[in-house]
C-alpha cells in the first residue's frame, strides 16, 4: 500500500496517475474526493456530513466519520485480498489521521507518502483549475502535515508530478 | 446492501441517487464504473484490462477479473463493517456475474434488484447522454439478467427513476 | 437555427444531441450552461454575474446580462456564416427573453421549440442527475413558458429525447 | 481580445482561468476544446470531423474547418458586441492558423499570446492529467509555434500559470 498525504491542490491525484503509469504491476487508486462522492447529496452539503465554506474551510460531521472508518476498513480488505492500493487522502486532523489509517491498514506493508507543496503555488494551483473553493489550498498545505510521520517527501512546488512518482516508486521494494 | 444489476444506459446510477435522497440512513454508493476509474489508464484500453469496442461490446481481462475480485472483498468489508451500500454493476456474465458477488458477500443481508429498459429505449438514451459507444445499451440489455435472480425488478421504459427508488425503499425492512 | 427553450432538468440537452445525430447535416450545439461556464468564476457566483441560491431560485445581474447579449450576436454570426446551431437555453424572463433571441436572431430562420415537462417529474430527474440545486426545475418548470410563442412543442413527461428530436427534426424543411 | 496558442497539456486553460481572476474586468473564455464538444458525436470521430489517434496525432476534415470558420466569425462578433474575448486555441497549422485567426478578428485589437512548454514536461503533464491521448502534447509542443508571431510568450515549463497570467496581464493597456 502506499498513502500519500497532502493538502488541496498540492498535487496528489497528478502523481497518482503517474504512479499508475510508472509502477510495473497495476495498482489501484482510492482517493478520499472519491469516498465523498459516494456519499448522499444531503451529506455533501449538511451539518451531519462533510461542508466546505465560502473561504475554502472544511467541516466533517460524525456521521461521515463513521462512514468513512468503514470505508478504511474496506480499503484494507481490498489490499489484504490482493490488490496493491494507493490512497490519496487529506489529513485534516494531522497524526490523529494517520493513525485512524495505521489502525485501519494493520498488517499491511504501507509507503506513507507526504505530498508538500509552497501554500502560494497552491493557491495558485487552485485559482487555475477553478474547480475548487478559492483558499482550501493555502488553509491546508501546512496543516495536513502536523506531527505526520512519513517513509518519502516529495515538494510539488518545483518538482513535476512525473518526477515526483519515480521518486516514490524507487522507495518501493 | 442492495445490489443494483442491468445494462449500460438502463439507468442504474440515477435510481442510486435517488434511492440514497429517498431511504432515512445515508447509503454509500459503490458502482462498477468508479472501479474501473480507479484503474491505471492502461488498463481501461489493454488486453489484460477491460476494452470497449466500436460497436459497444465489451472484453474483460484475467487481471481485471482478479482486481476486480479484490475489490467485491472491500465491498463486502465495508458493509460488515457497519456503511449501508448500493452497488450498482452491469452482469455482463448473468449468473455467473451473480454468483461471484453471493460469493463476496457471504454473511450480509442482500436486496437483488433488476433493472431493466427496453433495448430501443435504452439505445435512445446513450444517444441522449453521448458519452457511451453507441450499441453498448443494446448488447447488454438482455444479456445482462440471463439467469439472475431478483428480489425486486423495476423497468425503467415507462417509469421515472424516483418511482423505481421507491419501489426499492418499499421492500426494505 | 433551432432554439430550444425549456426548464432545468426538463431534458433539452438531451434532445440536442439526439437532434445532432438525426439530422442530416452537422448541427453545432451552443448553450446557456456553456456561456455561464466561459464566464471567470467569480461571476458565477457573485451579484454582477449569475447565482443559484439554496432552493434552486436564479439571479442574474446587468453584467451577466450584458455579456450574455454579446454572446446572442456571435451565435448569430456563427449561424450567418454558414453553420447551422441548435441553442439551448432557460427563459428565466419568458416571453422577454424570446424578444431578446428575435431580435438578435434578426434575418435567420428560426425554428421556435418549447420542451415542456411536468414539474413533479422533471423534480425527481434533478434528483436522479444529482448535480442540480434541488428546487430549480420545479420553480422553471411553466415560469419559462409564459407568453413564449413556439413552432413546435415538445414534453418529455412521458417522450424519450429521440422521440422528442424525430418530432423536432420533422418540422425542418 | 487575446488569443493563446500552445500544444497539448502546455498549460493554456490554467492559464485563461488565472486571467479571468487577474484581469479587472469580466472576459469570456472561449476554447477550441469548446467548439469541438459543439460538435455532433459522429463527427468527434469521423473523417470529415475530428480524428485522434492511438499515438495522439490529431486529424481534421473539411467540415470541421468549415464550421470551425463559422465559429472564428461568431467569436469575433461577440468581441465587436462588447464582449472582451480569451481565445485558447492550438494552431494545428502553425502560420496559417494564425493567418485564419487574423482574418476573422480584422478591426479587433488583439493581443497573441505563445504559451511554451518543455516537450518532455508536457508529456509528464499529460500522464499526471490522464484524460488525453498519450502522445499528443509532445507531436504538437513545437509545431505549433512553427511561424507564428507573438506580442508576449510564457513558458509553463519552470512558470506557475498564476505567473504567466500576469505575464500576459501587464501586457493589457
Amino acid at each position: 500500500m502506499i498513502v500519500l498525504n497532502g493538502g488541496s491542490s498540492s498535487g496528489k491525484s497528478g502523481i497518482v496517475r503517474c504512479l499508475q503509469a510508472v509502477l510495473p504491476a497495476p495498482w489501484l487508486a482510492m482517493a478520499i474526493d472519491t469516498f465523498v462522492e459516494s456519499l448522499p447529496a444531503a451529506m455533501r452539503a449538511g451539518d451531519a456530513g462533510i461542508g466546505v465554506d465560502v473561504d475554502g474551510g472544511v467541516t466533517v460531521g460524525a456521521e461521515f466519520r463513521r462512514l468513512e472508518a468503514a470505508w478504511m476498513t474496506g480499503v484494507a480488505a481490498t489490499a489484504h485480498a490482493g490488490a496493491p492500493i494507493i490512497v490519496d487522502d487529506v489529513f485534516l486532523g494531522g497524526a490523529a489521521s494517520q493513525e485512524r489509517w495505521r489502525a485501519a491498514l494493520a498488517g499491511l506493508e504501507v509507503l506513507w507518502v507526504g505530498v508538500h507543496c509552497d501554500p502560494a503555488v497552491a493557491e495558485g494551483r487552485e485559482i487555475a483549475r477553478g474547480d475548487r473553493a478559492i483558499g482550501m489550498a493555502a488553509k491546508q498545505a501546512t496543516l495536513v502535515h502536523e506531527g505526520v510521520l512519513y517513509d518519502v517527501e516529495v515538494d510539488t512546488t518545483h518538482t513535476e508530478s512525473l518526477a515526483c512518482a519515480r521518486t516514490i516508486a524507487a522507495q518501493m521494494h
